[in-house]
């Protein structure tokens, strides 16, 4: 689909970054175009939020994104930027209300292509009801800027009621994930094109909103995470480090998509360590884990959801993996980047 | 100051940026160290905001900073990520409350110098009251990434009682700026080593606070602007799209310091549109303007605050600046970048 903005030049250029006229008219061609009923005011120098808070507690996040091809398959880094933010607000409990979005473009970027990103942004932030109350823009000289970079930093309210964090977990509680890890890693990588590889695997970047709102209020529920950079183990991982408690996980229960696998295993890849962008691991009590299960496996999100493991019943010990084969081996901290600008 | 952080490599790697052990160490020495008084959370999704509004309204803005060199006369990337935004929310009446810090750094870059930065971020914003609620960090591969790029986010509480904004400017009112234009853009150029020149010119990058605290609640003042990117210039033509009024501007009331005019003499820029970092343009009611005067001119950062003209009568009409030679010009819309990433 063309997005061209009819009235501007078809590539980015330093200038349009100076606070002039050429930088109105890219916010006016593309920003406000296509954002149009998410803003709030472009005009002032900060927008006055009407935030009813109303017994809520309010919450605040940031994320940056850089990943690399700016499409792939099932997303852009528009809705990257706002997924990754209004879930990490999600998993907290809250309800995303306000972003405010940064970008730096690099020189050269075609607007066409600027265009269809701020498009599917707004597309995400439109299903997920969060308004864009500020912005800003900055143009970057050609070969510093990778292309395209997006930072959104998002206000949620977090209803009266819902209790999370990483303080709740106890011995014996219960791992979830609301479906298969990994989806997003492969399908970026697979769209890269030095790999040599294509697949139709399509990334699982989305909103986790109804996977949280389905169980935040459960009583039994401890904790929600979403798993991006680093994948699974690397939240497991920040379980362990602050209960300092160790966990085991079933290798069999974990789901993983087939052609995930197939990809993994001619790549070298591990799964475990795979970016998800729309997936929610969650910590429950015994009495409450099949209750999360069945609240995610009722939502098309969650029909894969599955419980993985159990907190160790002690202190001390590692994050353990029970293989497939009956045997265990230690899933161990992240150290190499497999896969840089993957979010 | 020598500021190498212990335990880290003296370079960042893209490693640093992989969500596992290296970007927790790299957030620990660095951030944590520097910051760790202003943190809120390190450890949540998104942290809450102990936000008592009493009244007051919840205001919202965000930038982001790509300045080159990183260390400049009279700041660094780290405190002009700060005062930039809080100038934002002090200009709309505000007090700033929260930040959110996205930091995006090429692989490659010194940590020492990643160090010395985020420690002058950290002053800025100790200095002007604010906490780091939310922060985030991702690195580039060399070449893409320009060194450091930042972007801030800030929330802020604007008391019951304060009015202000473009809509309350009226016909007659009068222009004032706090101080002299030009000094953050001249400084920053001078920096540069590929312009051969070098002087003691400094930034006047800093927050505006005690400025705009000093006038907010003043009936006759209508509106401030902090003039950035685009100079004092793109500041009055914002005024006069939004108003529908043109005005007249005395060019031998504005204050423009010695060495910022020889340099722009020299090498032909005009200081009215070199970007400042610590000045504030006003708008005021007549009978207000000099009320507005003395109280900026009673503070260090106020000294050699003026009135520099006034809006016109009737509606239409230019942005002229009357000549010290007694004829007149018209101040145009800047069009080209003279100085790109100076902010």
């Amino acid at each position: 689909m063309s997005r061209q903005p009819p009235h501007l030049e078809s590539h980015v250029s330093l200038a349009h970054g100076n606070g002039g006229r050429l930088m109105r008219e890219l916010i006016d061609e593309v920003f406000a175009r296509e954002l149009g009923d998410l803003l709030l005011d472009t005009h002032a120098d900060a927008a006055r939020l009407p935030l009813e808070t109303a017994g809520a507690e309010v919450l605040f996040t940031t994320d940056g994104f850089t990943v690399q091809p700016l499409e792939f398959p099932g997303g852009t880094i528009g809705s990257l930027a706002v997924h990754g933010t209004i879930n990490d607000l999600a998993v907290a409990g809250a309800d995303p209300v306000w972003l405010s979005l940064n970008v730096f473009i690099e020189e050269g970027l075609e607007t066409s292509l600027l265009s269809r990103i701020v498009a599917d942004l707004g597309r995400a932030a439109r299903d997920a009801g969060v308004g864009i109350a500020a912005g800003d823009t900055k143009v970057l000289r050609r070969g510093e800027g990778g292309g395209l970079v997006l930072a959104t930093t998002g206000l949620g309210l977090r209803p009266p009621g819902v209790d999370l964090g990483l303080h709740r977990i106890e011995p014996g509680d219960r791992l979830l994930v609301s479906g298969p890890v990994g989806d997003h890693g492969t399908a970026v990588m697979l769209a890269r094109e030095d790999f040599g590889l294509r697949g139709d695997l399509r990334s699982d970047a989305a909103s986790v909103l109804p996977l949280t709102r389905a169980v935040r209020h459960l009583p039994g529920l401890r904790f929600m995470r979403d798993p991006t950079r680093g994948g699974l183990a690397t939240v497991l991982h920040e379980i362990r480090r602050a209960t300092g408690l160790g966990m085991e996980v079933d290798e069999a229960t974990v789901p993983v998509n087939g052609p995930v696998r197939a990809v993994c295993e001619l790549l070298g890849y591990d799964p475990l360590y795979l970016a998800c962008e729309g997936r929610v691991v969650a910590v429950a009590a015994p009495e409450a884990a099949d209750v999360v299960l069945a609240a995610w496996r009722a939502l098309p999100e969650g029909r894969e959801a599955a419980v993985i493991g159990r907190m160790a019943d002690a202190g001390g010990g590692e994050v353990v993996l029970r293989t497939a084969l009956g045997g265990e081996r230690l899933l161990e901290e992240l150290e190499d980047d497999p896969l840089p600008r993957i979010c």
